[in-house]
């Protein structure tokens, strides 16, 4: 059997989704929580100096999006053809755009300038992507894609309550309903859930 | 027989890998090079208000990293399995880390930042990305993945003049030849060859 580990922050953000991608696969896997602020340590052992890092039998994966694809495609939660596919990953740039976007007053390194840069985004681009979310999730009968569960709901859900709070939207599932049922449908299948309660638990 | 056309500005850029994508594939297309000043007219007419976008038959396809996946999957240019693919979309995906970077500058609102955050990421990131390619070139017999030819090295080639003109790099193939030879790699193959020929000229 292989041996798999995984390397995260001690949070959800981008990392959530392939753990729970592992999870749905009915992997074992060593969940490991790397302590933000002793990252520096452990950077030169990351493909690129970031990580999700996924490491299967010694080998290293790195980039979120290219490790849950080929999680996604290995779990049967990836599209039946190349058109299918397509739909996943044109939806999944288009998060990872919202999510860079959402970022990056965070990311700002001079922090006079940060809220600026939040009222900024506020305005140009935040509402943009909401909206086009809902209206995706809609048209998809509340997935992100194909009209049914794939790969990129799982990337989505992990990240959703960091981006709630980088776009202080709190109640941004109260406000669309429909965020929350794509939550719920991730998080409701039973081997996800089974994960989550017996996962460490963190804010965000 | 389908109707295709591609949509993107007068200039290489983003759009160029998949114009040569399609070019590779023997797929004659409408190639509509839409004059950037006047894209507001057209914004609406795309999925997320933006270039590049591929249209065949009718149905719309944007996101420029999904397009040349789903092109080069098409055209034998994608991994024999799941393990290579995921070898292309990690140094794809790596790529458009540093693109991002790269004209984070430019895409600065206020101008009279921009000069600070260019001189932060000369020293933060580009080195950084420039030394990590020419590693992953090395590695792969000139390639970007699987030590052979794959959709990631169009979109990389096409980019190349825009990337360098963004790092204000003018000699980076010079100094660094493993790019140089990349470029020819691409730009040699007859099919594309005869495109770059008789396509419009631009300066990026
Ligand atoms: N493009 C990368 C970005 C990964 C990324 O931004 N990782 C952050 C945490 S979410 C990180 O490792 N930060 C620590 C650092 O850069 O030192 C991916 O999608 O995997
Ligand atoms: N994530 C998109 C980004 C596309 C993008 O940034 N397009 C730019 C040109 S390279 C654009 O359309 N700019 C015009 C605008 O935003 O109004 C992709 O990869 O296709």
């Amino acid at each position: 059997m292989s041996k798999v580990s995984f390397y995260y922050f001690e949070f959800r953000g981008l990392g959530e989704g392939m753990r729970r991608l592992l999870a749905y696969g009915g992997q074992e896997f060593e969940d490991i929580r790397i302590i933000f602020q002793n990252f520096s340590e452990f950077k030169s052992e990351t493909p690129f100096g970031q990580l999700p890092m996924l490491v299967i039998d010694g080998k290293k994966y790195a980039q979120s999006s290219a490790i849950a694809r080929y999680l996604g495609r290995k779990y049967g939660l990836a599209g039946k053809d190349i058109e299918e596919d397509f739909e996943i990953d044109q939806v999944m740039e288009l998060f990872t755009e919202f999510r860079l976007a959402a970022a990056a007053p965070v990311y700002e390194k001079d922090e006079s300038l940060r809220p600026k840069k939040f009222a900024e985004l506020s305005e140009t681009k935040y509402p943009f992507y909401v909206q086009k979310f809902v209206e995706i999730l809609t048209k998809n009968n509340g997935f992100l894609a194909l009209g049914r569960l794939t790969w990129a709901d799982f990337v989505f859900v992990g990240y959703f309550d960091c981006l709630k709070m980088l776009l202080r939207m709190p109640d941004l599932e109260e406000k669309y309903p429909i965020f929350k049922k794509l939550v719920e449908a991730v998080e409701n299948i039973p081997k996800v859930k089974a994960f989550i309660d017996s996962a460490p638990k963190s804010e965000v």
